[in-house]
């Protein structure tokens, strides 16, 4: 006789582990299960690892600036680059280990091993077979690489493999520049490594705002060259790679291979499930509930391919327990999109995109060249643009590269995601001098762009305490 | 026959520049009167020189950070303070000439000179009169300095004297401990200064919530030493000062004194107004109108002592503005009150403080000390504290001191201009790893207060993806 659990999770990622605190609330007929290694994507080779890696190069970058300010000596500041991936890898360790404590303690009901889905209440571990009344899917994802590329063998890395490294040789060429792609092409690039940045898309950090993109192109373009539109060939070179793209010949010593990661779903026997699945084999669900079909079976997190980024997950996995201990799913309303890439000046964007808006919506926009408190930071570059629509001029959207985008991204997220209007975003405090008065410069555009009843500090005229062009 | 202007502006400060900006957009018949040096306190001796010097200061002391990312050398490099002071001079001049662009080409309508009143609808100067339909008072305010310091001459600075040095001595006092004191200790110790500072209240940077206060203390103790609730009492100790408070005595070269700013009222001759003024010679003014009582007269900027910080001298200008031009004056409703000093940990007070709070408030904290942004960027210190009324839990103020507190702040000061609830600001996107994640835990344990329901992605629990205790 088998047991019948509550709720079985397959995966003990972000996703997964959200599900078992949720879950575990109201039961303890609650059993987990993971292929491969513990500890999230997000916290192993994820956002973690890679967000010390670029504060680390900043910090040498920042070195570049002493001079601007009075201090001498910042340019002969060379970094240990070994000492600096271990750094990284102890504070990934670090960060590692506070994901394994949800899991610790849970003995039967945590598994280690590939899941197996027999039906849409059963699935198979090692040849031993569970039920549950409802199951969790959270298998995360892993990164694309394709097949042709693997025969480069330690050529080429992913983001799995580059944290691994002892040390970063003179060359490496960068393969795909959405977030993860450009931020470690930044960082390596500050740690005076040769970079080449491909992708085959013409546009770079998933921006869709031209202009915006032109910003950050001639940013970036000082650290590292960028090479986009094109398809990439790699082939073996002694101990490195030869990267040809179009007329372009390059030899670099490795390859850092950053153009997607593929939802762990192959090996879930979906097809049992009875339902349609999709040219790549994804079952349909709804994002509001994650149930698959009206089957008891909810799927969170990056093997969704719906928003796979940390604090979207989750929420899936939030939605996904709730929805798995109740009668009846609940439509749960998903936040306002938001996206940022942890590059200098930051990439951000919130809501609506520039190639979604319609032809009649209000954009003002704010260059950071001499916004004074940049200016003072030595951090003076980039552009701001927001989107708004209507004759009240609700904030709807933003695409930036600037200078602390990712607080900008927040300040916007809270405005657009709660309807506010220009007008009552200008009503709120702008101290100064701050960053935020670049993006009240934004917003300002944006108002004299509406009829507007001048008793109103929203209205209030800009005052000018910048530096001058 | 005398000209009669539509408006005369006394004080071509940041409120009087904006004052004549809104002026100027109804009429010419404007005329604006300065006494001393043109340029702005803010961008000659307030926001903007002390900002670049703070940016300077935290630059170098960054550089002790760089062998915990790996990078080893940091602690060798040594400030060339002469050349520092040089930047902050060279920037400061870049800011001031932005200001004096405002007055430039104004030909007559622009005098230098100290006006006085000689009634509600005129003024002289060097013996000249000019009449008005209306009159701004915009005059501003100067360092206070004790009349008992001033004998010992340039030992004693004040911020008009400071940024003018072309060195900095081994060892410097700092009395008082408000923004500006702090900022310029905190500055001076990371330059290598041996600082001592004093206040003769019982906190610092105007702190109310004893607990956030305590953080700062001990944070900004690793520098400096603070010594507060003293009176101190400086006497000549051959080329520099010595400083006596209670049973402490201490020789230091320079003294930074930094114990408020006054108002510019005392040569204006506001008696003649026939109005009551208060102890301080203060006529009665509304200041959401910045009317003085019922006369043609309107007072603007840090000389009314309302809220002596630029953005709300911008905005008693811009009132001030359209109520000298209209026929009847109205009232605007002011800005969310808000704070920044702009220290490491940054201190921030937004909306009503912690002295203020009804018993009943709800209040959510946060430590940043392990919040896993902070410790990726090595900035894990200080503590926030959020403060919300009712059983729907509307935000209603908060104090600070964290890292990005100038972005905090302005993300509570939208929602609190807003009058949002704690559920409202929940429901926005918070990406990860982001110092805003830290917010939001602070946000969580309100929420956790209050009656709430369960789908709601307000109440997704919080994910767990930072350092360990």
């Amino acid at each position: 006789m088998v047991t019948c659990w509550d709720v079985i999770i397959i995966g003990a990622g972000s996703a997964g582990l959200a599900a078992l605190r949720e879950v575990s609330k109201e039961t303890d007929k609650v059993l987990i299960i993971n292929a491969g290694q513990y500890g999230t994507t997000c916290a192993r080779v994820g956002c973690m690892p890679s967000k010390v890696l670029i504060e680390s190069a900043r910090a040498l970058h920042d070195c570049n600036k002493l001079q601007g300010f009075g201090i001498p000596g910042g340019q002969q500041i060379v970094a240990d680059i070994p000492a600096m991936l271990r750094h990284v890898r102890d504070l990934r360790d670090h960060f590692v280990s506070g994901t394994l404590q949800a899991t610790e303690g849970l003995g039967e009901r945590s598994i280690a091993g590939r899941a197996k889905l027999l039906g849409p209440d059963t699935v198979e571990v090692a040849g031993q077979t569970y039920r549950a009344r409802r199951i969790i899917i959270a298998s995360g994802s892993r990164p694309v690489m394709p097949a042709a590329w693997q025969e480069l063998g330690e050529r080429v890395w992913t983001t799995d493999t580059l944290f691994e490294q002892q040390d970063l040789p003179p060359r490496v060429a960068v393969i795909g520049l959405g977030p993860i792609g450009l931020e470690m092409a930044q960082a390596m690039a500050y740690l005076g490594v040769q970079v080449h940045a491909f992708d085959k898309s013409h546009t770079i950090a998933g921006i869709s705002d031209p202009q915006v993109e032109k910003a950050l192109r001639s940013s970036l373009e000082k650290d590292f060259s960028i090479h986009t539109g094109v398809d990439v060939r790699l082939t073996q070179q002694g101990e490195g790679v030869r990267v040809e793209a179009g007329d372009l010949s390059v030899d670099v010593d490795r390859v850092l291979v950053a153009v997607g990661r593929r939802p762990n779903i192959d090996r879930l026997n979906l097809e049992c499930l009875g339902v349609p699945l999709d040219d790549h084999g994804m079952p349909p669900f709804d994002p509001a509930t994650t149930q698959i079909a009206d089957l008891p079976i909810y799927i969170a997190g990056d093997v969704n391919h719906h928003a796979p980024i940390l604090h979207e997950a989750a929420d899936e996995g939030y939605i996904a327990a709730h929805n798995a201990l109740a009668d009846a799913p609940t439509a749960f309303p998903r936040r306002t999109p938001m996206g940022i890439v942890f590059i200098e000046p930051g990439v951000a964007f919130i809501g609506q995109r520039f190639a979604e808006l319609e032809p009649d919506a209000l954009i003002g926009e704010a260059s950071f060249a001499t916004q004074g408190r940049a200016v003072a930071a030595q951090r003076n570059e980039g552009l701001m643009r927001i989107y708004a629509r209507g004759s009240d001029a609700v904030l709807i959207g933003a695409e930036m590269c600037v200078p602390a985008a990712e607080h900008m991204a927040h300040l916007l997220g809270l405005a657009i995601s709660e309807g506010l209007t220009v007008r009552q975003v200008l009503r709120m405090p702008f101290y100064h001098p701050v960053l935020e008065e670049g993006l009240r410069s934004a917003l300002r555009k944006i108002m004299k762009q509406i009829p507007c009843d001048d008793t109103d500090l929203a209205r209030c005229g800009e005052f000018r305490i910048q530096a001058l062009d």
